[in-house]
C-alpha cells in the first residue's frame, strides 16, 4: 500500500521567503520573544535581550486566543504598537497572531509576518483574508490536523494569491500527558517532500515545559527544519501566560550558542 | 498545574550497560540489520555490510510478532543459530526479539541482548521472565503507552533483579497517517530526566518508510538519545517483511557518515 | 486520584431552549437534511421528505467549510434563501452553518438556529459574534477538543449574553480508521453532568458511513442525548458532498420508526 | 474512497457460543462481579448479589495485570478456587483473566470462559495457547488496536482450532481525559458487519467511573452489543482495585431493571 519514496535533500528545494533582509528557508531563522506583549517596558526589554542573545525576529502576542474567555486576552492594538516600537529600536522584524480579518489593516501597517494560530488553521474566512495580504503568513498546524489537511489550509491562503506561507509544526494532540502536545518532527521532512514552503518548529508550545525546549530545538534543526519559534520571557515566573514553557534570556542565549555548531554539522547556519 | 522542571545534561546521569566491549549509554550505539533473519546467507551478508559501514550491534528477528497469523512468522530457532554464526564471523553482538519465556534458555545461549517488542510491553509474564535473566533487555515502548507506563514496564524487569534495561522509543499511535506511527522524540529527554537507564530510538518502525530514517536518526541524536536501532536489508525490495522501511547498505553507510559530525557537535561520538 | 461521582438523571437538570414550538432539551429533537443545499428543488424535496418521515428541524449547508479550497463551497446567500423557502412551505425551523460574522445579519433574517462547525469551535471572533445574537447556537465539538475545552468554547458565547447554546458531540479524531471519527458517546453524560445545556449527537459526520447512522442514533438516545442531527439526501449517490454518510429518505423513515419505542423505553419521546 | 456499505441486522448473523445453558450472541448476556477476587467471603457475597440482581455469568480476577509490579497482583490459584466455590453455590458460570499459558490447565479445570486482557491482545504466545483450548475465550480489544487488528488477534486463536471467541470492546486510548478511555461504540456494528463472533462491551473499564456505567450500558445494548461485562463490588470503597468504577449491588440491580425494557424495545431480551 505504502509507496516507496525517494530520498531528497532536506532544504534545497525550498523556495525562500524574504522577511527584512532574511530569506526564510535558507539560513535557519530563530523567532523569539514572550507569549504576550504585557507592557512597553516588557517587550522592549525582551527585544533587547533577544537581539543581544541572537534572534532573527521578535514574536509577541497582542490578540491572544485563550481557551477561557476569562483569561488574559492580550493588550490588543496597544500591544501591536509596543511591538512596533521594539522593532524600531532593535531592527528585529516582528511576528504576531491575527485572530480576525478586521485587524488586518492594523497588522499590515505594523507587523512583518502574520501568524495564524493552531486553533484557526481551518478558519477559512481568516485564511482567505490573509491570502489577499502582501505580508508573509506563519501558519501553525492544528492540534489534530493531518499533514495533508495542513497543506490544504496553506492552499486556502495561496489560492487567494499569497504564496508567502511559512508552515509551523507545533505538536499534535495525543494520549501522552508528559508533554502538552506531541511534537511531530517526522512532519518536517514529510512536509518538505510535498511542498516548497519553508517549515519551522515551535518546541515551546509542543512541550509546554521549558526544560524540553533545548533538546527539541536541536532535534528540529537536525531533522531539517528551516527555523524555530521559541518563547522567551524576561521573567518567566511573572509571565501573564505560558510562563512554565518560557526560557529565561540566559537559557535562550545558551541554546543559541549550542545550535551554532549543530547547524554547522548539517551544512547550514543560523540567520542571526 | 505543570511544575517547573530543572534543566539537566542529557546523558551524564545515565548508567551505562555493558554489551560486548561497548557501554550502552556512553558513546552512541547503532544497532542495525534486517527485520527478519531469512537465511544464513542473507544474515551473513547483512552482518558483513553492517560491519563495513559501521555498527555497534546486529539486529535480526527469528521469532516475529505479526498482526496476522498467516504472515511470515520467522525462522525460529534456526534464525537464532544463523544470527549467532554471523556474530561469530563479524564479532558484532546480536539483538533479537523474545516472544515467550519458553525460548529464554535458547536466547541465553546465543544472544547478547534480548528485545521485548512493543506489543509485549505489558506482557508481565514475559517481563518477569527476562527480569530473572543475566542478559540486558531492550524494551520497546508500547504503541499507546504513556511514559509513566513505559517506566513501570521496565520496573517489572528490574523488580526481578535485572537492572540492565535499555529503553527504546519507537513511535506512538496517533491520527496522523503520513507515517506508520508518530515518533515521540520528546519522550527521550523526559525519560532521561526520570531514569538512569539508556534510551535509544527506532526511526524505522516509527516512520514505516525508509526516506525518513535519516532525518529522524539525526533528530534522535540531537535530542539526546543514546543510540539507534535501524532496519537495513541487503535488498529491501525482496525483504520478507518491512521492506519499505529498510535502508539499503549504501544508504545506511551514508547515514552513519552524516551522524559522525552531528554527534561530535553535541559532544558525543558513535560507538563503532 | 479520580473522584467518586454522584449519579444523576440524564436530562432532568437540562434547561430547554425554545426553537419554533419545540423545547430542545425536553423531548428528543431530530434535525435532518442534506449536507449542502444544492438547488431550490433539492432542498424543497428534502424538506417535504423529512416532514413526512418525521423531523423537528431541517438542516442544510449554504456556506461549507471544506478542507480543500477547490471543493464545492456551497451556494452561499442563495442557499440560505432556498432553505427559507423550504421552511415557509413545511413549517420546519432551519439550521445552517455560519462561517463568518459578516453573514450574521443574513442568518438572523432567515435562520432559526446558527450552527458553528467543529473547525470553528475555537474561532473566538465568531463565537463572540454569535454570543451577541438573539438566535440559539448549535455548537459542534472540535475534532480534538476535550470536554472542558468544549464547555469553555460555549462559555465564549454565553459570556457575551447568549445562553441558548446547544452542544453537539460529533466524533473525535483517533487512530481508528474504520470510521471517519470516533463518536464519543461518554461525552454526553459527562457534559450533562457539568452543564444545563442540551446535548445532541451527530452520528453521520462521526461515522462517515450511512450504515452506522441507525445503530449510533439509537445509542445516542440510550446514552441520554437530547437529540440527533442526521444527514439525509433525496439521492445520496448524486450528493455534492457527504453522499456516503447520507441516509435515503426511506432509511431515515425506518430509523425514526425504530427510535420511537427506544425513546419510550427510556421515558422520553421524539419531538416530531 | 469509502465504499458504500449495505445495512444489516445487528445480530441475526452472529453465531452463538454456548456457556452453561446460555447462547452468547443470542439473548443479551450480563457478566458481573468484582475486579479482583479478594477473599472467599467477598466473592461469595458478590456472586449471591449478582445472582439476586440478575446476571448471566460471574467475573473476578485472580491473576491481575497491573501497570506497576508493586500493586496488588491478585490471589492467584486460590482466587480461582474461590471463584469456583462461588459458581458451585450460585450456578453462575465464571470468567477470569489468563495471563500465561502455564495457568491454562488450572483454568480448564475450574473456569467457564477464559478472558484475555487488553494488554495481551497481541501476546501471540498466549493467543495460540488458548486457541488450543476447548474453552470459550473472551478477547478484549487492545487500547490502541484498530478493528482490523482486533479481528486478526481473534484469528490467531481461531487458526489454532478454537472458534469460540467473544469480542469485547472496552475503550480506546485518546486525548480525552474526562474518561479513562473512550468507549468506541461504533466498533460494535463495524465488528458485527465483519464477523459472526459475538461482541460484548465493558463500560466499566472504558469510563473508569461508576456514574457512566449505566448510560454506557444502555448505549451498548442500543448499538447492538450481545452483552455487557460490568464491575460490581459488595463495597466499592474498600475494593483492592477499580473501586471508583465499580457499581454497588444496589446500583447494579437498578441498571438491570432499566435494561429490560430497553432490550425489549430493540427486539431482544436479557439472558438472566
Amino acid at each position: 500500500m505504502k509507496q516507496v519514496h525517494k530520498t531528497y535533500s532536506t532544504h534545497e528545494r525550498t523556495r525562500p521567503i524574504m522577511v527584512g533582509n532574511h530569506q526564510i528557508g535558507k539560513d535557519i531563522v530563530v523567532i523569539a520573544g514572550p507569549c504576550s506583549v504585557e507592557s512597553q517596558d516588557q517587550i522592549l526589554t525582551a527585544a533587547r535581550q533577544m537581539k543581544a542573545a541572537g534572534a532573527t525576529m521578535l514574536r509577541g502576542g497582542a490578540f491572544k486566543p485563550r481557551s477561557s474567555p476569562y483569561s488574559f486576552q492580550g493588550l490588543g492594538e496597544r500591544g501591536i504598537r509596543f511591538l512596533y516600537a521594539a522593532k524600531e529600536e532593535t531592527g528585529l522584524p516582528i511576528v504576531s497572531e491575527l485572530m480576525t480579518p478586521d485587524h488586518l489593516p492594523l497588522f499590515e501597517q505594523y507587523v512583518d509576518v502574520i501568524q495564524i494560530g493552531a486553533r484557526n488553521m481551518q478558519n477559512y474566512d481568516l485564511l482567505k483574508a490573509v491570502g489577499r495580504s502582501h505580508l508573509p503568513v506563519l501558519l501553525k498546524r492544528g492540534l489534530s490536523a493531518r499533514v495533508d489537511e495542513f497543506l490544504l489550509a496553506a492552499e486556502y491562503i495561496m489560492a487567494e494569491g499569497n504564496d508567502q506561507v511559512i508552515l509551523c509544526e507545533r505538536g499534535i494532540r495525543t494520549f501522552e500527558t508528559a508533554t502538552r502536545s506531541t511534537l511531530d518532527l517526522s512532519a518536517v521532512p514529510v512536509l518538505k517532500e510535498k511542498t516548497y514552503l519553508p517549515v519551522i518548529v515551535d518546541p515551546s508550545h509542543a512541550a509546554g515545559r521549558y526544560d524540553l525546549v533545548a533538546p527539541l530545538s536541536k532535534a528540529a534543526i537536525a531533522v531539517g527544519a528551516d527555523g524555530l519559534i521559541i518563547e522567551v520571557h524576561p521573567n518567566p515566573k511573572e509571565a501573564l501566560c505560558d510562563g512554565p514553557q518560557s526560557l529565561t534570556p540566559k537559557r535562550y542565549g545558551d541554546l543559541i550558542n549550542s545550535l551554532v555548531p549543530l547547524a554547522a554539522s548539517t551544512g547550514r547556519q543560523l540567520a542571526l
